[in-house]
């Protein structure tokens, strides 16, 4: 027998107070009740308000203790400002949890703020755990607990986790017109107390719930939510649409819900690591949580490599862009066995094209249960991983002649068989959806996903190939104990510039030298030079590269304080001058000091195959990350990076230099050598090593690095410290 | 008073004959009779066949010579096989068109193709104008005339063009359940005679058809398309989609329509020229057309830079996606002024957001007519561009209160009244649109568009955006002879190179600089030596460049035919050795001719600011295009380039060099100074015009060209010389 969770008496309680019940229907503490009532919520629920008297037949209470028991749930329909008190009454009271829906808290500027510090504090000290403030509600179709407005909802399948309630609302509309239905629904609101990744843990053991729909905007605690995700996300799919990713979303995320909205690379990266399934547009997310929830993952069922999607049509513009669509996603079509073929070809005429994507044109739409029988012939060829049905079928009784009717429900039934035999996946395109006639609400109702959007059908497909793929990586977590090991290898040991890092302070190239030494990082040699004077002697054979070491100077080439090709001492001295001249006017300039620790005197080193960009920053929301990418002053231009949550393994850092848009510049190209790829999968692991390690490290950046064929070393280096806010 | 368009009598004929009638129901001769008498079509109608006898009351005519008069229009509902000699005999009788619906031509092989061709000839020789073959067919709603199958339409304001009944089908099926309607259906199939272009035409100047949706695959005139499009488009808003852009999708289309599926950049970047609105997406293209077809184009109603879209939400969610959309798809939300923030936080309280994107939940869900005098109140700021109302509008009956039902539909009108008064375009996402509440269809029936879709609804907006843009370059296209200039400017005189371009063939280095040098474009100096002897001697101060001549080597980097930093006539002795070694090893493991002209020797370059690509060549379904990208052996990393149909001239090169990810490269980036954009206007103009004056020149490409501040230089160049299939 497993424990219930620590959420089941908020999440499913037996008894429920309405504290500020009101008998005006335009309020919410009267709508709550009328909710209740009206799913039928078979525990006991108590109105509380001191004015007394009855309420839709509730005998009203006037305070908390008047109630014959502490009830698991209250909801607390009041302003802000009565809510910390109420929320310590209910703790005292031994009530559990509470629900509040007010605004005026920390989204609403300063004051709000301190209301909220002052409602966590009411909760901690009390252990009430709290849902909201600014939550649109909760629902429990399963616990007939309805606690948002609008039609009560049947028992379902899909979870619903949405930071606005309008797109909870838009969510729960639409799933409402399909079989799979909703289960539970919560708006976090603003995660002051019970955050995502509670409710994600709840729902990864919540039995009825299928798949989990995820809408937010910021995240209280983004290393905890992707952590819990990766463990939710071995057995359950989770969905998840991020707002707030533009510029002008993110101000509008900030006002309206107070969190602070990260960047979307990062999101993106981490999710993806999570096994998380990112949609980008809100008609998607619903469609692919469906699919999810009800197909299997798109998996090989043999070793060739063959194998695909079979696309089958009724007519060649579906075929042509469902074959599109897929190839831009990078999903293969099948190539069918010349059996597969045969047997394709006796059932659709010599004429047909059997070639996947297969038209069926002129056979299927005069005769539906061909349909099924290709079906069976597909699903049985092991090439065929998944299968998309595009076009008319559905519609065939209105497009063709009224008498396939029922022939076309066969159909449905055969292909439900079908696949079900062979355990395929398939997501069907109807042009009739929207109509749905029997055949499709006959596929409806035995689970198997029909679309009225070619487009919404091919991502659906898209997100089973997502699901089905190998797990690129679960960044180091190891099986059984996922929470433990990335906090655990925080480190703790501060660099000594504590005093800087209150402010935050960028490190100089020597410092950060230091800082990286003794994780292995090789960069390239230099001499350090404290006085003008000893430059000129530190210049060796051949071309040298001088450069000015200040941590006022992050972008010493932007400031001119850095010279290439020195050849020789009276160049040397030249440069000196021209170095330290153009680096005091850009100083002075910006009212920085002009202050140098010295001088680093590097010979030049060849021109490499590629110049990396290998940093490491801690993310305010999602904590510690690697990025690596194309490096040298063009990075921004390149735009091409690959990011990874931290602690990292060599074995990642190398895929993630295959993910790179540049990758042929490192893995060979036109007859170009491969770089060291061993060393920069090191480099990239002892980066991350050196940020985990002292805390107060905030970035930490080598650009350029260049790599050669048999060795990759870090030409510049720069850090920032500081304390996360 | 216009003169009829040629295609006048084919697409609205008085007349029409069935030739094939037949009585079984599941043939075409059958079901396209039905159709006619089922959509009322006013004109005679004429079955033909052989048998006589009476179908669907209809006296039938056993031969075309039998009937009182010539018919406008014949629909030959034979096999392939047939098809060319009743073509024929329809011409001989003074039929003006003919409908082929039989595929087993081109599409199907080299046989389909000779009969295609024969069907060519009958058709030419005796003047009938063929739609087809391979046609879905033809539906004329304000012409009463339905020769496709499916439910009869009524009249309406969209045409549709399209290579594939299933997607004509599809708009068709979605298009009748809006008030926009269907004008014209016509299915180019093959293009045998009658191309797009000319379909574009007819529909650029029918009164009643108010947008052009075209599906495509592949066209059989591009250039004639593009042509025509940059007229149409002047009036009519465009709208494509093309099928078959991927390997996968080419594939299918090739079996499909026979046709040959062109390159899909430059088919978008060609579209754009021609001032069409390409969607990607099957579900946007009916959206799009609807609304570019009721909405005016979004353009500025005043001089100040804070204008933009106005969005107004009523929850945060929508609010937050929809800036995230319009973000990334560069469209700028308004600025609103003070005047109206202060009316608007008049009318939706002090705690509402007033800034764009606004939410006026709270206000509006308890008094829908507060959206009305909002409104009002944004259409009337000069700033608001356009408005996108999102979230649950026409819901909030079902919503909150039914009692609001009354009400919101007085919104609705008011909504109607703000935006006609100001001409203000909009475009409405609500939750509740698949249900179609009244106050939708109020807003649907007074044709402002309502998607359930939030990205639909947002790629509708952008489109009127992209609508209403200044045309950013017409092709050198002068008013009123649109079709006359392009091809004037193409060029006849073909290169001396005419036995080899019969086959094909690569141009020498040597021969593509003589080709170039009439042009003007500068080239980096070099001497060429005949003999090997003579190379040392050409070697002078400084480093310098080796590179073996020859057409057999339009890579001569790969073959290690390009030696670099050859410095006095020692080195080059050995340079020369190894090129030609390497080169003569590339040659013979390749089968090519061991064929050198000779030796080039180039001064080395210095390191330039930007390496570029600048290329023409002629497309076989596009015609001549010019290419400008990033350069260099990493051009297809980059994947970095602008595109432009040819003749161009500098201020349009200018563009293309602000259209590229790179081009901080060019206008100076990072204290980096910009490089002379002059010039390499100068030279993309060149490269075009040396292009268009030879015509056997298929492809012509300088890559590297080396831009520096004050100049910029060509260092490599190559052609190919053929004939177009």
């Amino acid at each position: 027998m497993t424990l219930p969770h620590a959420l089941t008496p908020i999440l499913e309680p037996q008894s429920v107070a309405v504290i500020g019940a009101s008998s005006d229907p335009e309020k919410r503490g009267h709508q709550v009740l009328a909710a209740l009532r009206a799913s039928g919520f078979p525990g006991t629920i108590y109105p509380v308000n001191p004015k007394g008297g009855e309420i839709l037949d509730f005998t009203v209470f006037r305070s908390l203790t008047e109630l014959p028991e502490a009830p698991d749930l209250a909801y607390v329909a009041l302003p802000a400002a009565l809510v910390p008190n109420v929320v310590r009454e209910c703790g005292q009271y031994g009530t559990k949890g509470a629900i509040v829906p007010a605004v005026g808290f920390r989204e609403s500027g300063k004051e709000g703020a301190e209301l909220e510090a002052c409602l966590l504090s009411a909760a901690q000290e009390t252990g009430v755990r709290v849902i909201g403030p600014n939550t649109s509600g909760l629902l429990n179709t399963h616990a007939r607990l309805h606690m948002v407005g609008g039609e009560p909802l049947p028992p379902g399948g899909l979870a619903i986790l949405a930071q606005s309630g309008n797109i909870a609302l838009d969510l729960m509309t639409a799933a409402s017109t399909r079989p799979i239905g909703v289960s539970i629904y919560v708006g976090p609101g603003n995660e002051t107390d019970i955050g995502f990744h509670e409710y994600l843990d709840f729902l990864g053991s919540h039995e009825p719930t299928r798949a989990i729909v995820m809408y937010l905007e910021g995240v209280a605690d983004g290393e905890a939510l992707f952590e819990m995700a990766s463990r939710v996300t071995r057995y359950k799919p989770v969905v998840v649409l991020k707002g707030g990713i533009s510029g002008a979303g993110e101000r509008t995320a900030r006002s309206h819900t107070g969190a602070v909205t990260g960047s979307h690379k990062v999101f993106s990266a981490l999710a993806r690591e999570a096994q998380m399934i990112e949609v980008v547009r809100a008609d998607e997310l619903l469609a692919v949580a469906e699919t999810l929830a009800t197909q299997p993952p798109v998996r090989p069922r043999s070793d060739d490599t063959d194998g695909g999607v079979v696309v089958l049509s009724d007519g060649g513009g579906h075929a042509t862009l469902s074959a599109d669509h897929l190839s831009k996603a990078g999903v293969p079509l099948a190539h069918l066995s010349s059996t597969t073929q045969e047997a394709l070809r006796q059932r659709l005429g010599p004429a047909a094209n059997v070639n996947n994507p297969i038209d069926a044109a002129g056979a299927a739409d005069q005769a539906p249960t061909v349909l099924g029988d290709v079906l069976q012939i597909l699903a049985s060829d092991r090439g065929c991983h998944a299968i998309l049905i595009t076009g008319l079928f559905g519609g065939y009784a209105i497009r063709f002649a009224e008498e396939l009717a029922t022939e076309e429900c066969e159909a449905a039934d055969q292909i439900v068989e079908a696949v079900r035999k062979e355990a395929v996946p398939i997501v069907v395109h109807s042009l009739y959806a929207a109509r749905l006639p029997p055949p499709l609400l006959r596929l409806l109702e035995r689970e198997i996903p029909v679309y009225g959007s070619l487009e919404t059908a091919i991502r659906c497909l898209t997100s089973l190939c997502v699901r089905g793929a190998t797990p690129e990586s679960l960044i180091g977590i190891s099986e059984g104990q996922p929470n433990a090991n990335r906090k655990a290898r925080y480190g703790s040991e501060d660099v000594n510039w504590r005093k800087r890092s209150s402010q935050g302070s960028w490190l100089s190239e020597l410092e950060t030298r230091e800082l990286l030494t003794p994780f292995g990082v090789p960069m390239v040699p230099s001499t350090f030079c404290h006085e003008r004077k000893d430059v000129a002697a530190a210049v060796g054979k051949g071309p040298h590269v001088l450069k000015l070491v200040s941590r006022h100077l992050p972008h010493k080439t932007e400031a001119g304080a850095v010279r290439l090709g020195i050849e020789g001492s009276g160049q040397a001295d030249v440069e000196l001058k021209l170095a330290v001249d153009s680096a005091s006017t850009y100083l002075a300039e910006r009212g920085l000091p002009l202050d140098f620790d010295g001088f680093l005197v590097s010979p030049m080193q060849p021109k490499p195959l590629a110049e990396l960009l290998i940093g490491a920053q801690r993310d305010p929301q999602f904590g510690p990350i690697l990025t690596l990418g194309m490096g040298g002053v063009e990075v921004e231009l390149f735009d091409d990076v690959a990011i990874r949550g931290l602690p990292i393994e060599e074995d990642q850092v190398v895929r993630m230099c295959h993910e790179l848009k540049f990758s042929p510049l490192l893995f060979g190209y036109r007859g170009r050598a491969s770089v060291d790829i061993n060393s920069i999968a090191k480099i990239g692991v002892a980066v991350g090593a050196c940020l985990l390690t002292h805390s107060n490290i905030l970035e930490l950046e080598l650009n350029p690095v260049f790599a050669y064929v048999d060795r990759v070393v870090a030409v510049d280096a720069t850090a920032y410290v500081g304390s996360i806010v």
